[in-house]
Formats: structure tokens, sequence, C-alpha cells
């Protein structure tokens, strides 16, 4: 497969997919980066925000943005650039490739940067981007970002995976720069995995604190979910020093620490007594760990890996477990060797 | 090498060395799950504290403890005992040793619970251990643990690595508990080596605070410093996956994400601009980082191990680089492969 990043690869046209957050915060990374930079938005409000305003109030206020991005609500804008970041939800990813795939180009490198497992079909996102995409050269970018740092040009380190490493390394330079530094791999799977499963862990470690079981304990969830991740990675294909890295062990541990997170947010108040219907009454967005609880936790059932603590997230926001028990029941299991 | 825990290993005769808050949560840990537990202390209102109160006011305050344990200043007294845990700082644990090893038996396990490079030697713990006591099996425990949780038994979990796998789970069947979960491993160097290195990379991350440098570059910071970690571990000839555990990503998460102690502290002040003997003077209890850079940084040269992030705090502290220079060093260096 061909990819359409010349031998001079320094700096591109990017086009980004997706304007939450993460796309907007990714957009100004490569428009300052020096890229000619073009950010697609079904929301036509946040495109004359950006073009006119520099910045995107609906999902990331407080940042000023790059003057160079062009937003835009026509994916025939991105026809002509060379690399595209990928930004919408996980579970919308599908549709939006679907409608649009015509106009992306053949060749021309596709960059992952929503993770997750896909609840219709049990597929991770590169699955399913190497099916709808046959013909586009794919890369994962992920680590511990939070979006607003990331757009304020604070210090941030993320991984960027291609199975071809020569273009792994072209889109590192492209996209990468001195506060937004980019640590290359030719994993991509072990890139993708942490993203997918972490705001369950995040679920979890709610929990405990919403449930006053100390910081010794969410030490402890966070890793033994990590070791749950590895052996989901591993069963995937990936490799376990991917998952030790930014996008898996310095993803999670973020995700875990930031306690006003939704994932997080989610999981106090289920510790704290909160009923999960009487929780999620009148809320528009959803913590992304709600779904991901379970796709997980049927994929790992397929694959026969044992995920204690993804499952019993699963059993208390799906089948009403009670959450007592349910830790019981973790610190119960058999004491048994590490690894 | 025999070891004195018979095959009817369950409840035995438990010695703790130390009695700072760490040998005082697992002394009433040991005591809490049916062994004889005899604490040494050679502070003589500890002692009297302990057997009288019930309680370790110096070190260990709001935490009610176990009548069972025994406190005394005569190492004698746990000459009967035949599992000992050495809970003392470990740039003393030589000394103390030196002046008692004839009083411990040969054979009886030795539960190393303090983790560091000794200045003087360069030599692991468990290294100098095997120097000392030859003829005593050596087990490392480590993990993610505040004494105060730990004591006042809230959930933890923890590694607990002997090269000997038999007399490693039996030693986690008698000092482990339903709320103090002991994982068994068969690598001490693996267990020991995060131990050794976390206060460093808690500095590190104080100072990103002290700059108001962002979540993402402390998240950054935790996966590189455990990246070093690794390399020193292998380095010494341990694996991976334990330092991916327990003792390595756990105990160092916790380290760097807990505010309060001493390192992360020390690491803010100087984040804000107090300069290093300023924050220093008057102050009785050092922060171990400060000795572990120096003894971290020369081991790492010694084994030609790049390990830029404990370096970079090795020459803040002790050779008054200047911290925005080195933080611009340290984000100046090449973006490369991750692993």
């Amino acid at each position: 497969m061909t990819n359409n990043l010349g031998t001079n690869s320094a700096k591109q046209k990017v086009g980004v997919i997706g304007s939450g957050a993460w796309g907007t915060a990714l957009a100004a990374v490569a428009a300052t980066s020096g890229n000619e930079t073009t950010l697609w938005s079904r929301n036509s409000q946040v495109v004359t925000d950006i073009n006119n305003k520099h910045e995107n109030k609906l999902y990331l206020k407080g940042a000023v943005l790059n003057p160079i991005i062009q937003a835009t609500t026509e994916i025939d804008d991105l026809s002509y650039c060379n690399v595209i970041l990928l930004v919408v939800p996980s579970q919308h990813l599908r549709s939006v490739l679907e409608m649009n795939r015509s106009k992306i180009q053949d060749g021309v490198p596709l960059v992952l940067c929503s993770k997750g497992v896909e609840i219709s079909s049990g597929l991770l996102m590169t699955e399913m981007l190497a099916e709808i995409m046959p013909n586009n050269p794919i890369a994962v970018l992920s680590g511990p970002t939070f979006a607003i740092e990331v757009a304020k040009e604070l210090p941030t380190a993320v991984t960027l995976a291609c199975s071809n490493e020569h273009l792994g390394q072209q889109l590192a330079q492209t996209l990468g720069s001195r506060s937004f530094r980019i640590y290359h791999s030719t994993d991509p799977i072990g890139a993708e995995i942490g993203g997918a499963v972490k705001n369950v862990i995040a679920i979890a470690c709610g929990i405990v604190e919403g449930r006053n079981l100390g910081d010794n304990a969410r030490a402890a969830l966070i890793t033994r979910g990590l070791s749950e991740i590895v052996k989901l990675g591993l069963a995937k294909g990936g490799r376990r020093e991917t998952m030790m890295g930014l996008a898996g062990m310095g993803d999670l541990t973020l995700t875990c620490t930031a306690t006003q997170s939704r994932n997080y947010a989610l999981g106090k108040a289920l510790g704290e007594g909160i009923a999960i219907d009487d929780y999620l009454k009148g809320r528009i967005t959803v913590a992304e760990g709600l779904s991901s609880s379970k796709s997980v936790s049927t994929l790992a059932k397929d694959l026969k890996i044992d995920m204690p603590i993804c499952n019993a997230i699963c059993e208390v926001l799906h089948h009403k477990a009670n959450i007592d028990h349910t830790i019981a029941n973790l610190l119960a299991r058999p004491q048994k060797a590490e690894f």
C-alpha cells in the first residue's frame, strides 16, 4: 500500500474529522506545527466560531486557537488532505466513514484518535477501519491527554503507532512539536487497547473513592486494571511494552486520577449509594465507560480472558449487581501469582 | 538453603524490625492475620505506647493496634521468630543488621520491606542483605501502601517476591489477609527496584505541579519514569512484568499522585521557585528521593543506562541545575521510538 506523504514529509495538508475537545486540540497542534489544517464539524456554529473568533466555545472553552485552522461543514474540503485524523466518538465512527469514504483518497494515512470496541460488532476501531477503508494506511495516536492542556501547549507526550515504521516516523514528524512529543511505535493494537478499557477502570476507581476505600485500593485497581488491559491486548495481538507506555499505563493513570472526569464521577456517585437510574436521569452526555464496560466484557468472554474488574463493573452498571457484594467478591478471589 | 517455616505454614511467630509507620502497620497486619507478632523498636516510648495503649502515637497516629503485638527494645526477643520483616530505612539497614545478625537464626526467612540503593556501596537492598546474611532466604514485599490505610484494614494489594516459589507462597499465606492481599512472585529484584526509584520520579512530578505544567506532563513523567525503572531493573536481572505490577507501576502511581508526600512536596516547592537550601533548612525528616536521586543516578552511570529523568533530578538537587533549563533539555530530547 502506498501513502501520499512524499519523502519531504515534514509539513502537510492535515484534515481533522470531528470537532469535539480532542479534535479541536489536535487541529491546534497540527496548525501550530506548521501544517495547513482543515477541521470538519457537523455543527455550523462551531465552524463559525472557529473561523471567525478562533475558539470552540462549545467543546473547548478557554483555548485560543491558531487562526491557520480552517473549519468547515463540508467533508469535500478535506479531499486534498494528505493526512486525516479521525476524532469522532468510537460508536459513531463507522457511520461517519460510511457516509464519507468516497471523499477520502486511497493511500491517505488515517490517524485514529478515538478508541473503543464497537458494540454492534465487537471490533476494535483499527479492525473496523481496516474493513471500511482497506486502501488507506492506519495509525493510532493515543496517550495521557487532557485536550485543554494540549490546546494551551502544555507539555504532553503520546504514542503514534503504525505498522509501517517509516510512515509512523513521518507522521510523528508532521504532527509533533516541542510541547507535543510523539513517540512512535509499530504496534497499533497495543496503542489502541488501553483507551478502550481505561474508562471502565476509571468507574471502578470512582466507586472506591465513593465508598472511602482509600488510595491503596485505587492504586491496586489501576495496576490490576492495566493487567486486564494487557491480557486483552496480548490476545488481540498487541505487545506488552506498548501497553506499559503512554497509550496504556500513561492514559490509564491520568484517567483514573482525574476526579473531575465523567467516568470517575459516575463511579463516585454509585459508590456513595446513588442508584444508577437516578444518576443518569436528565443527563445529556453519558460516561463512555457505561457502554465500553459492556463491549469490553463481552469481548473478554468471547476470547475467554479473565477480566474480573471489567466484568464486575459491567455487572454493577447493567445488571444491578450490589456494589458491596461485588467488592467483597473481588477481594475474596484467591491470592495467587501476580503474573 | 533450608527455611524454618514448617509444612504447616499458615500461622507463625513473626518478628518486625523497625517501628516506623510501615513497620507498625505490617506488625498490625501480621497480628490480625493470627501470627504471634513481636515488634522491635529502638525507641522505648514507642514500645511503651504500643504495649500499654496499643498505639504508635509518634509514627502512626490514629491507628488502633491489635493488642497481640508485643513491642520490645530487645532484639533478643525476636530470636524465636521464624519469619522476620526488615522495615528500617534503607540507608540504616546495614548497620542495624551488622549489630544484630548473631541474634537471627540461620534459615529464618527475611522479608525486606524497605527499598533503596545503598549510597556507600551502590548495592540494592537484596544484594546487601545476601552479603550480610548469606544463610537466610530473602523475600521482598512491596506495593502501593499508605501505612495508615493498611493499619485501618482498608483494602490493599502487594507483591511478595521470593526466588523460592514455595517459600514465597507460604509467606504470602502467613502475612496475607482479606484486606491485605498478597500476590506472590519469584522476582525479588523486579519487586525491589521500583521502590528504589519512585521517590525521585515523585520529586519530578512535584516540580511539574509547582511549575503549573499540567496533568498530561505528570502522567507522561510517571510513564517515562516507569520506563527508567524497567531499564534499571532489567539491567539488574529483574523481569519486566514484575515492574508493571503492584511493586512497580502500582507503587509509582500512588507515590506520584500523593501530593501530601515529602518527596512530592519537596519537588513542588522547588517548582514554585524556592531554593533547595532554604527549603531544607530546619527540617528534621528529609525526603528519601534526595539521597536516592544520587545513588540511582550513579548506579545508572555505572551500568551505562540512560535515565534522563533521574539524572535531571539529581542535577537539580545536588548540582544546582536551573529548573527551567533542565525542563527545556528534557523536552528537547529527540522524539524517537517509545521502546
